[in-house]
């Protein structure tokens, strides 16, 4: 048509539908379509800001190494009249094994995890250090009475940019109402860690299957599955792709925006440096009330036509750049 | 009728259908019906012989304290990525407090729990140690690696006469197929002490219940809501109703009855000895593998016929005494 506008530049859609499974289907469709998925720079907008009227750009996100683990006694539940206190019992056991991965400082304690963990350089911190972090604030928005986790870190660097482990599920034994006095047989635990630049997650498995058994009893047997991983990422402040997403949202935020770091993991990112060479910007709208793999998720108004109004600058800047 | 046996005394059938969830109706009922109930002694088969080669009865049970216990954290799960690392785990924090319970010896840490408890006296410990045992056939009945328990204590000892803490069951978190990176808002664990004569489960219950929360981190609010509990059991091997049982066992299984102890809890005997003044004596006919409280529960044919030869001994030896 006469008054249509030609974009000077390609865009590219890739719809991802397994991300919160692992993405198993990705490597190998990426792999197969290299040459269709060929780019200059990859947008993804599934981070969050710092706030409404405060736009930010995820510099860096955790890698994730995820396993179950089980730990079995008996061959069945038994009771516990019977023979508790003379049989091991899982859920106790697991518990304590649970207990020692991480120690007093709430390092994790499993050797050599921090083998590849780097600092932050003085600038990425001093970058790290502008995030406005209201410690009340915080709390209240999640409802809890304190916060918690390394000793000697921040909140903001405990969740962006330093390793963690959490037990994700548990579970074992009697679960319904009321009371019935048995030793379970089994027990069970779904534990991820979050990982940072440098800390490999198949790396990161090994290390913690070759551990972990190692704090049971000889009582009972420990197995660990290993379920998915991703690496982590970091995007430097000097790339184009940040410059082009730092003036776009700083020009429809009317305010500068600064450099955060994500704590969680979108393993897409490393696979498409890996795969395509290419790096990938992470300008996202979400805010962390956003209530993300929890009841009432959402995703308000404000943020979805700000994402609409900034991404065409975000080309145009990267384009001109 | 001209020939039937008139019996030399009266037989009073009692049926309890709330024992595995606490007897919640049994109390009210038996005080109100102190008249009717009125007995000599008490006959209860709800208790297990060494084997059926090694008839024995029940001269203690352990009693119960039965709590459920609550550590919260956020207001809602929440995702690993953007909060791990930087807020409290419930189910960490559950794992420490659990395994904070015991101590390196396996002894319950909980201040005055063992005040009460008493040690064996030199004739009860020599009837104790003429139990049968054998620890291999014992692991492999139950598909074991190896036992554990108190330091100190056989394995006997510590499945009857000494007190125990084992936890039921605990729950939270993502528990379905495959992998979810929360971090759940809650974490839940069934907690059951078995309890020793002179332990009292309400006084236990208040030391758990004042103990238990200072485990925790001030990040977390701690719950401990109470179930039922049960006041342990000492029969004397020189009452008149231990002396007739052990006779008419003797003579049915060809072989002399021992005295054993119980490990499992029956409240209800505590509460006729109170209520009733009257003394039970635990006759039962069951063996360690009919699997109770678990799949496949079940009854042998010979112990079953051998209760209904047993019991008319048992009254006749009574009555004659």
């Amino acid at each position: 048509m006469n008054n249509a506008v030609q974009l000077p530049y390609n865009v590219k859609f890739m719809i991802e539908g397994e991300e919160e499974v692992g993405s198993g289907s990705l490597g190998d469709f990426v792999r197969e379509n290299k040459e269709k998925l060929k780019n200059d720079i990859i947008l993804i907008s599934d981070t969050e800001i710092i706030s409404n009227d405060q736009p930010s750009i995820s510099v860096g996100l955790r890698g994730l190494c995820y396993v179950e683990v089980e730990v079995k006694g008996a061959d069945l539940d038994m009771h516990s009249g019977v023979y508790g206190g003379a049989v091991p019992n899982p859920l106790n056991i697991l518990s304590r094994m649970i207990a020692k991965l991480h120690d007093e400082d709430g390092r994790i304690t499993i050797p050599g995890f921090y083998d590849d963990v780097q600092e932050l350089s003085p600038e990425d911190k001093a970058d790290l250090d502008k995030i406005p972090f209201s410690l009340e604030a915080y709390k209240k928005s999640i409802g809890i009475a304190d916060i918690q986790g390394e000793k000697g870190y921040s909140t903001i660097e405990r969740a962006s940019v330093r390793p963690t482990l959490d037990v994700n599920g548990m579970w074992g034994g009697y679960i319904g109402k009321g009371a019935k006095t048995v030793i379970p047989s089994h027990a069970f635990a779904k534990i991820s860690m979050r990982l940072v630049p440098a800390q490999d997650p198949d790396k990161i498995t090994q290390l913690f299957t070759d551990y972990f058994p190692t704090l049971a009893p000889s009582s009972v047997q420990v197995t660990v599955k290993p379920h998915h991983g991703g690496q982590a990422y970091v995007l430097p402040t000097s790339d184009k792709g940040f410059q082009a997403a730092k003036k776009a949202m700083t020009q429809t935020f009317g305010k500068e925006a600064l450099a955060a770091r994500g704590g969680g993991s979108i393993p897409i990112v490393a696979l498409f440096e890996k795969e395509l060479g290419s790096k990938s910007v992470l300008m996202g709208f979400g805010l962390n009330s956003d209530v993300i793999h929890s009841p009432n998720e959402n995703f308000g108004l404000f943020n979805f036509y700000k994402g609409i109004e900034t991404i065409p600058y975000f080309f145009k800047y990267y384009v001109e750049g």
